[in-house]
């Protein structure tokens, strides 16, 4: 198996969340590099740099996100921290809600609009590694298109959160989108399978329209988990995209079993779907001991499920979430471990 | 004058905002109440207590609001309490936005559902002061209403941001729309006109649909100021109330002369409607020297746009921003006194 990543991923370094009304560390830490590090190199799995092309990675980035977003996430931070009295995160208060939803011109006003919530903060370096995960990604889609069996992308900080034109989520761009995109890009049809414990709603959006890129999601049910406010069963696209999108929401702490079932579901949408190429939004956080714990897995059913995502098909694998435990890396190494066979 | 406090409204206690990306004390403090009634105090309007009708308002309030939200308001703050690892201000991090907008079981995603930003937190007393806010919004209009003269409603904390069913830019009950409702509930035709620096976002979008409540907003342009993302000119209501929503953006700085002008084609817009009941949402923020300073009012301007109130009609007068600078209270005065004549 190949694995990609680049050293700037650890550029990006938040310092807080909103927790308990407060501001608490955040778990979506550089830490979390080494540990999944570890995973890969308990398969001896070495890690390659991503040598993509800058203009087609420009260009698959530029056609996914929204240009307005996209100087907000490369320049935000520099005019954050131009302005009197602004702290080390970019964190707005405000941002766009069900009720208003207009783009205004100044830029704390943008930023309410561009960043979906107060923790998913811009800081120093975030644009650089937020670009090093999508080259990851893009490096392993290439791979894996290339024939060169399933790859693995270290994307930090994670992707599937993010929408075409908002961060959110601890994401900014999104990385296994930009996988599928470039898949798709060749003609192939495509399905992004998402087993992190929360919804990929940025994923959702950015496809929820197109009928070749399928979109499956298996999560905890967001009604008792983040985001909360997406992510439900009868959320199943639109457009020429109707049908495309499958919510496979799970009761919270159910178990393997759930999964199970789920993904004989998925698998069969994933087969009907006539899918070429197979996107794995790899979230390692339905781990019992992760920081949520909120769905039961233990480490042996992140190999299962690795083995139920093994189908003859180029499959790349992009890092979605998964917080710092001392297992993070056994679970990664389990759910390839899985997936090679 | 009459005017009408409940004591209740100092319950309400919130100590930060979300500013320059941290937590820094806010400025809608109970100081602003006392700085408030020493305005009233200059014009010698003694302060009333609001006796009203606890079921009217009861069932004014639910008419007005969401039940959900309302009970989001009235025991969320206890919820919170007991949950464990929870700080002294209720406060999510993820709310609904453009892109989600689904109501959630979880108590979190609910808040993050009622509530539109991370600086309006419930605290202690919250719902208490909330709901003496709304008792004096109430006593003001019945006062009004009974044709004794134009009445003044210490409002603390303030509404004119509080949708039917979401709190946001410190409010919790929407207040003048309560005022318009009593109102309106007599089948007389409302204006409720916000001077308040801000749009009336909430206020809006309670009547959006309304064709017998006329709201205008005369507000700096939203492009530049909270609330960015309502309060655009081209939002002019919608089905029956289509036409019945005015919003007047002025460019930031540009003092008095804009809003003369403004005030010119609102009280035209007033007059077309055939109003029979006036609801002025009251805030004193436009002026120079408030925290905020965006729009150059000078005291005596303030004077000046009382007079340009006054109209032969029932007069309630709401209080809304306005924050805390020694001239907060002779702002207070100078419209009041403007208004009396």
């Amino acid at each position: 198996m190949i694995a990609y990543y680049h050293p700037d991923s650890a550029r990006h370094k938040p310092l807080h969340r909103i927790a308990g009304g407060e501001l608490r560390p955040t778990f979506e830490t550089v830490a979390r590099i080494e540990l999944l590090q570890q995973g890969l190199q308990e398969l001896n799995i070495p890690l390659a740099m991503p040598d993509v092309d800058a203009a087609r990675l420009g260009h698959l980035i530029s056609a996914q996100h929204d240009a307005g977003y996209l100087g907000f996430l490369e320049q935000g931070f520099a005019t954050w921290q131009a302005m009197p009295g602004t702290g080390p995160e970019l964190r707005t208060s405000v941002h766009t809600s069900r009720h208003m939803t207009r783009l205004p011109e100044d830029f704390l006003g943008r930023a309410g609009y561009y960043q979906a919530d107060s923790s998913s903060v811009l800081v120093e370096g975030t644009w650089e590694a937020a670009r090093a995960s999508a080259m990851a990604a893009l490096a392993a889609a290439e791979a894996a298109l290339a024939g060169r069996g399933p790859a693995y992308a270290l994307c930090r900080p994670p992707g599937h959160h993010a929408y075409s034109d908002q961060a959110g989520g601890f994401c900014y761009l999104n990385n296994a989108a930009l996988a599928a995109n470039a898949a798709a890009a060749q003609g192939a049809r495509v399905a992004v399978l998402d087993v992190d414990v929360h919804h990929g709603n940025g994923t959702q959006q950015i496809f929820y329209s197109r009928p070749d890129v399928l979109t499956v999601s298996l999560h905890g049910d967001p009604a008792w988990l983040y985001p909360y406010h997406a992510g439900y069963a009868d959320e199943t696209g639109t457009g020429a995209g109707a049908g495309a999108n499958l919510n496979l929401p799970l009761p919270l702490h159910s178990g393997f079993a759930a999964y199970a079932e789920a993904m004989q579901l998925a698998l069969a949408r994933i087969r009907a779907h006539g899918t070429e190429v197979l996107v794995i939004a790899l979230g390692l956080d339905a781990y019992a001991g992760d920081p949520f714990a909120c769905m039961g897995l233990r480490i042996e059913d992140f190999a299962r499920l690795g083995a139920a995502c093994r189908l003859p098909l180029p499959t790349i694998v992009v890092q979605e979430g998964g917080y710092p435990s001392p297992d993070l890396g056994r679970l990664l190494a389990a759910f390839l471990g899985g997936l090679a066979g």
